[in-house]
């Protein structure tokens, strides 16, 4: 049974350890691979970020955030980041999040979800998005250096809701 | 003969005078219209942006800013901000920015220039950076809310270097 609810300040214990492999690996996120876990935390739960937590009994499972992907005239369309805790992967946790977030949306009045920068070699991410609907709308040429994979294509993607 | 060299805070109110009445009139830049100077100048100039002004004798003619668009693994991809000022317009300021840019892009080592949100009414703008190489690589449909043209799209522009 995956709950998904907000978090808070008594969360970050547990969204550091789901972030920090994933940013260390850097193979998927445009982050610091040495960034400091305040930072890591003020970039996934600060600003006009809303951010959740998924969870099994006492056991995490994923993360993700929802907010506006630019302010102003842009503030109907929202940025997402998920990130799956690794020994969680293959559950189904990535897509629970992603309907979670796309309810979560809606019901904050957004428009449309955008992914700025999703690594063209993140193929298991890339086969949920599209799962949903979500289509590519931009492709940025070698913008992303995998650590071994070397410069990668990364790709907008775009759902209007 | 236009000037341009790197800002420091004694340009705040240079650049804010500039800076105001674009960020005011909210239809080219994702940004609140009723923003605080302390909170523009932060955007414009704060974080990992170089900050440039241009201008002919002490007039103030334009400021643009550049910076990685992604740390970590997109770290080698700057993103730039242009604003002329709106008593200069039509002297080919903004071209003479974006060379500089460009100068100052391939001098710190970036691959590209990315520009993620151009307003798809911003003709003047566009016709510029096209004319200097850029491409569109991406569409982002009815993603900037135009005070007066009401939902437009916004292109997301890339140029190798």
């Amino acid at each position: 049974m995956t709950t998904i609810r907000q978090a808070g300040p008594k969360d970050h214990n547990r969204i550091w350890a789901i972030l920090e492999p994933i940013f260390r690996a850097g193979d998927t996120y445009a982050v610091e691979t040495n960034i400091r876990r305040n930072s890591a935390l003020a970039y996934w739960m600060g600003g006009t970020h809303k951010t959740f937590v998924a969870f099994d009994s006492d056991e995490s499972l994923g993360t993700y955030y929802i907010g506006p992907n630019h302010p102003g005239g842009g503030d109907h369309v929202c940025n997402c980041g998920f990130a799956t805790d690794l020994a969680a992967r293959g559950k189904g946790i990535a897509r629970k999040m992603l309907a979670h977030a796309l309810d979560t949306a809606r019901a904050d009045g957004y428009h449309a979800m955008q992914f700025n920068f999703v690594v063209a070699t993140n193929l298991g991410a890339l086969k949920i998005w599209f799962d949903n609907g979500f289509e590519q709308v931009g492709c940025l040429p070698k913008a992303f250096n995998h650590p071994t994979e070397g410069y990668v294509d990364a790709l907008v993607l775009f759902k209007t809701l």
